[in-house]
């Protein structure tokens, strides 16, 4: 191995191999073969590249902020109340304008209660009582509002009565009205303003459109016809969700709206546009379950001329509304472009596979082809002489080709 | 080129052209291919098909909606604050019920503040003076309460002394409770709803479940006997975190609670099922550091007969809880599963080439299947002869086989 | 087919069966092809396995928990407040101190508001009137304060006036102050806790360094020089982010405080540090349109000696920051490093593809190789003969090669 040898070697390195292939004049395999090839090639171009995008590098990972603003104002007049004027300030809880934010639109109201003793609600089953002894002292109501003081309370003839509480009291009737209070609602707009940022793209986009005049902005309302814009009825969007507002209103329940971004960078970034979805988050089959409906307890607390602390004890039901927003961006990138057309082909090497299955094992003469294409060598003992066994025939035992 | 030859061209479009094999009757290499074809061949359908479910389309992107409610009662009976009931419109903040809320546990009260001038804390460094020089008038203390107004306050017969600030005087103690207050918050209940969405599958699914009766879900506790009552106990969520909930309820911390869904929708919807565990989310081990704990301030607002306003500031201690849900969901689709077989057969063409090599440069007898495997051809410059050079045998020196 | 057949069957298994390769001694192509691998294993190497970390496996499916808490004071003296020291519980809304906080900048105060009725503000376009008829009783002021009472008020001499409106009165006016009236929140300070958690790698860690001493952390701020300090400066986080604080503490806004984790966990755990970064997320551009600044109002409930309920009404400007955490970890796993290796070497057929198409059909003596890779056999009617047609040389309408 002089020098020569190692020229050689150095130019054999720049001989091209390819593979040798054995063409059979079988109709059926080659017409299934050019089936097999045209369906790959139409899933590749057609569902990965053209439907799925293939050569596009997407981001997912968005960053959104969202700024909602409640507008609209609801009289109520009730015995509890008097006439009153609902506004902003007053239903909407937290204030701040987040991407989750609730509407009351029912209330019980238990004004003036005061950490004191009084008899607890007859709809606790832990707070009845026939004696004293079923009130031992100290120990809090399961499910209740106070900690026993260790005397049952008793109307003057009736067995049965409450253990008596330490408690804000007097304690909440289980009672809310027939119909919500704030039925109004309905009218109320919320204006939400989303800007996301694909950071991977650092492209940046908000869903309040800037071509837009304000007065425009001022006067729409979001609908099929108003595509863009985002001053949405409340009535409308409980609707498009597949619910009826004053139902909702009543028992109350979670409202889910969805932003989504789909957007083609390759394209002009005014295409880039979100898509509005609505729909309700909390169970509404199971009306009457425990599962379904919204609300909560929050207390509004004063003092009085002595200091002594009061408060309020609102049970609050409403419509929360909780803003999602997901998008996807996609641009085109050389590396996805190659690993699908690489994936491809190798689709496209599963094909060949599996018309040589169907051409060695299963038409009539596939003895004939497995002889052509497998090529039998075996290395004699006298290594010198160099004169492999060359059959053009196999054994029909040459199972072994998968 | 004439008609013939355009005929010819079409038929010549449907025959099939297979790869042409050697068969090299070494029984090695043979096992060895064998082995590895096997190994990808269980990898393939072991790993991916039965442990990784590769033929089924995933979605991630799960929309969820949390509504947390809690209930129990507290007593306590402090100094400062008297006998004194709470209840979740007390101790719970925010009140909304969302997937991020915090049990007050642990209290520091300050009431009464007012705006006037008073000494800063003698634990603030800043605040501390031996003259009236040391108080510019209208600076910050840093970390502090107030603004400086420009005097020193020391006690009769002490050289140091405290600035006076303006601010709400008198400004907070720091000093908190040895033990905690709310210490009966570990026997509270929280009930978490959770209903989640895969918008790809449109499958909805809830936490609670729809088969249990109203009275269990009244009653029921989350523990491995109730995987699906969705009614937790605080201390038990602590005790699940590997934390102390006494110890916690002292200086406040942050527990997260994992639900996650992992639902084969190949199979029945009631075989999707929430699976809940609990981890603690601040630094429990700097025990001393800035970084345990949480706490935070927030004060009530009151106004006197004149229509002076003063406060009640808290310092807050507790445990926050984070809801947190994520969630896969596969199907059945025809698309990842050829990708997957695809990927799987090109490993198998991986394996060939390994195997290549081995036959080809490390057995004995590699030179002649190097020959058989690699026919050279040379076109001569008589292009018309066409009796290409057909070499059973090669030269030694044929490594650009790779 | 006896025990003979069925145990050279057997046998065959374990033959080794290796593609025929013709080895073409074209320069021209064997250079391409040889640059066309070097290309993928260069794309292989240097791409997929050193930048991308093709190699590992990632979890991007964080888990995060955001602690922020406040310090700072301001002190005001305006007309309507007097003089006042806003603090921590005065500023911060929630109070809770989660990833979302708001820091009051800028206020229009409406005190001592009653429910009775009042005029509309002149700057509501559908409060304005010339004679009652145009207040119909009942009927809400759209994007306005009250419910109309069916009279119209007007000043002495004007012909138009404004709508008498039941509501809570008076009710605000429509201007803001011209500069913020908390300019110094400039320095105040924001603490951020960040714990995270990538759950498929068990892998905890906080942005709090725990090899810091005490005092540093108490003193130090985030800048180049501290890139792991946890406390910034509030008027240096709007600076990173390319604004300019005074101007945005009037009108409000959303700055975005990312905060990325970007570990590689092959290396220490100490090499896994917060990366983190600042950007505006509402739109600053159109600073005079509807889709810029950030504000709210809220209320503050009181009661007076006769228990009749009075607010006090804030319109608060200021800035939400949104601690946004993401992150991504990686970890060796052999199952992606056999999945980029596979599909690397499935490039590699499609290079191998690519210089085919050349060799056989771009360069001069293609039709010479397309007769040597082709090898085209017929069987012949007479089946038992075992002579198949062996062309060395192929008629040159094979384009069906491809």
């Amino acid at each position: 191995m002089g020098q020569v040898s190692w020229k050689g070697l150095f130019l054999s390195l720049f001989d091209y191999k390819t593979e040798k292939y054995v063409i059979a004049k079988n109709k059926k395999v080659g017409i299934l073969y050019r089936v097999v090839q045209l369906s790959i090639l139409a899933y590749l171009v057609g569902w990965v590249f053209v439907v799925k995008k293939g050569y596009q590098d997407t981001d997912t990972a968005l960053q959104s902020s969202v700024i909602t603003k409640l507008k609209g104002v609801a009289f109520t007049n009730t015995s509890e109340l008097g006439e009153r004027l609902w506004d902003v300030a007053d239903y909407v809880i937290p204030p701040q304008g987040e991407n989750v934010f609730f509407v009351m639109t029912n209330l019980i109201v238990t004004p003036n209660q005061r950490q004191t003793t009084c008899p607890e609600s007859v709809n606790i089953p832990d707070g009845l009582c026939y004696e004293d002894e079923d009130c031992p002292a100290g120990q809090a109501v399961v499910a209740g509002n106070g900690v026993k003081t260790g005397r049952c309370l008793k109307d003057r003839d009736s067995i049965r009565g409450s253990c008596e509480v330490l408690a804000w009291c007097p304690v909440e009737k289980r009672s809310k009205p027939k119909k919500p209070l704030l039925a109004s609602a309905e009218n109320f707009t919320v204006f939400i303003k989303n800007s996301i940022r694909f950071p991977k793209f650092k492209f940046s986009k908000m869903n309040v459109l800037a071509t837009n005049n304000e007065s425009y902005l001022k006067t729409c309302h979001y609908s099929t016809e108003h595509p863009y814009c985002p001053i949405f009825l409340l009535g409308n969007i409980v609707r498009w969700a597949g619910n009826d507002f004053q139902k909702m209103a009543l028992e109350g329940g979670v409202i889910g709206i969805q932003i989504e971004w789909n957007c083609d960078l390759d394209k002009a970034p005014s295409e880039c546009n979100p898509h509005y979805s609505f729909s309700r988050l909390d169970n509404k089959f199971a009306e009457k379950s425990v599962s379904s409906g919204y609300n909560f307890r929050f207390a509004k607390y004063y003092r009085d001329a002595e200091g002594i602390e009061y408060r309020t004890l609102f049970k609050a039901y409403g419509i929360r509304f909780d803003v999602m927003v997901n998008g996807k961006a996609g641009k085109f990138n050389i590396i996805p472009t190659v690993i699908n057309i690489g994936s491809g082909l190798a689709l496209m090497g599963a094909g060949a596979f599996f018309c040589d299955l169907v051409l060695l094992y299963l038409i009539k003469k596939s003895n004939f082809y497995r002889g052509k294409k497998y090529e039998e060598v075996k290395s004699s003992s006298r290594k010198s002489l160099n004169s492999p066994t060359l059959n053009g025939n196999q054994s029909p035992d040459q199972l072994g080709g998968l």
